[in-house]
C-alpha cells in the first residue's frame, strides 16, 4: 500500500469530506435550503482571485489568499458553525476550534499539519494583508446572497442595519471599494424591505 | 452604485451560485446525498495543493491547477453534469459545454472572460502539466469516495472494473503515484465486493 506520508495526506482528505455536512445560516441564492462549509469555501476562492484587484495592499499573495479560503472552516468539522450574531456562542468558539485544529490538521504529514494550522491561524488573526482580504470576502459572500434570497438569514433572524454593518465594516480593512459595494447593497436591503433598519 | 467592472465581476459570482445545485452522481462519504459541483470543486483545490508533491512534472504552477480545479465545472450549470460511463451524453457534451462558457464566462469584463475560458480550455485539453495533473485529482477524488461510501455509484450503475480503470488509467499521465494507490484501491474495492470484476 501507499507509503506512510501518502497515507496521511489521503486520510486526511477523506476526514474532511465530513465539511460537506457542515450547514452555515446563510441559504444559497434561490433560498432553496442552507449553504455548507465546502461550498462556501469554494465560492471564496473564486472570488479571491476574481476580485485580487480590489484588495488594499498592492502586494498579495493570491496563492495563499486562496489555500486560506479553501481551509479556513474545516475546524468547524468538530467545533460546529457558530453563526456570527450569536454572541453567546461566540465566547467559547476559539478553544473548540483550536482543539478541532490540532486533531484535524494533525492528521496530516508534520510539514502540511504546520502548514495548514499556520494558514488558519493567520486567516483568524487577521493581521497580514492576504488574511485581512480573505475575511473581507469571508464577509461579503454572505451578504450579497443574503440581499440574493430576499434578506434570508436577516429577516429569519431579526437582524437590524447596525448589526450587519457592525459584523461586516471590516471588509474595509482588507478591501475599501468592496465595502463601498457592501454598504451600498446594504442600503439597497434596508429600502427593499429585505433588512431592518432599526 | 459601483462601476461597470465590479459590476460585471459580481453578476458572474452570484450566477455561479447555481452551481451549488448540479449534482453529480459520485455521493459523498457517508452516501446519504450526492455531491453537487461547488463540493467537488472545493475538493480539488484543496488537493491540488496538498498533493502537488505527487505531480509528474517537477515544476508546476499551483496557482493555476487550483483556479482550474475551481472553475472547470462551471460550464456545467448550463449544460448538466454528464455521467462519465455514460457515452451516449458524452456525444455532445463538448457542444453543449462550449455554449455554456461563452454565456458564463461572458458575463465577465473581457480580460477576465479570456483567462477564466481559457483555464476550461487548458483543463478540457489535458495537454499541459498543470491540466494533467488537476485532471489526475478530478478523476481520483471519486474513486476515493465511492471507495469509502461503499461503493456508491459503481455499484448503482453495475460499473466494471475494466470500465473504472479504463476511465481512471489517465490518473497516471498527471501523477504516477497517485495512480499507483488508485489501483491498489479498485483492487481492494473489488476484493471487498464493492465493485464487480467483470
Amino acid at each position: 500500500m501507499a507509503d506512510e506520508r501518502l497515507k496521511k495526506q489521503i486520510q486526511f482528505i477523506l476526514e474532511v469530506d465530513k465539511i460537506k455536512n457542515i450547514f452555515r445560516m446563510t441559504k444559497i441564492h434561490d433560498g432553496s435550503r442552507r449553504e455548507n462549509d465546502a461550498e462556501h469555501s469554494w465560492h471564496l476562492a473564486l472570488m479571491a482571485f476574481l476580485l485580487s484587484e480590489y484588495s488594499k495592499a498592492d502586494k498579495i499573495d493570491i496563492l495563499k489568499v486562496m489555500k486560506m479560503c479553501i481551509v479556513h472552516d474545516i475546524v468547524e468539522i468538530d467545533a460546529g458553525d457558530t453563526f456570527c450574531y450569536d454572541t453567546a456562542a461566540g465566547k467559547d468558539k476559539l478553544e473548540r476550534e483550536q482543539k478541532a485544529a490540532e486533531r484535524i490538521f494533525g492528521l496530516l504529514p508534520e510539514d502540511q499539519t504546520r502548514e495548514l494550522k499556520g494558514l488558519w491561524e493567520e486567516f483568524e488573526a487577521m493581521e497580514t494583508p492576504e488574511a485581512k482580504y480573505a475575511a473581507a470576502l469571508d464577509r461579503l459572500q454572505p451578504v450579497m446572497l443574503n440581499y440574493l434570497n430576499n434578506g434570508g438569514t436577516w429577516r429569519e433572524h431579526n437582524i437590524t442595519k447596525e448589526q450587519v454593518v457592525e459584523r461586516n465594516h471590516h471588509i474595509g480593512e482588507g478591501a475599501p471599494e468592496l465595502w463601498e459595494f457592501a454598504s451600498q447593497l446594504i442600503d439597497e436591503a434596508v429600502s427593499k424591505g429585505l433588512l431592518a433598519e432599526k
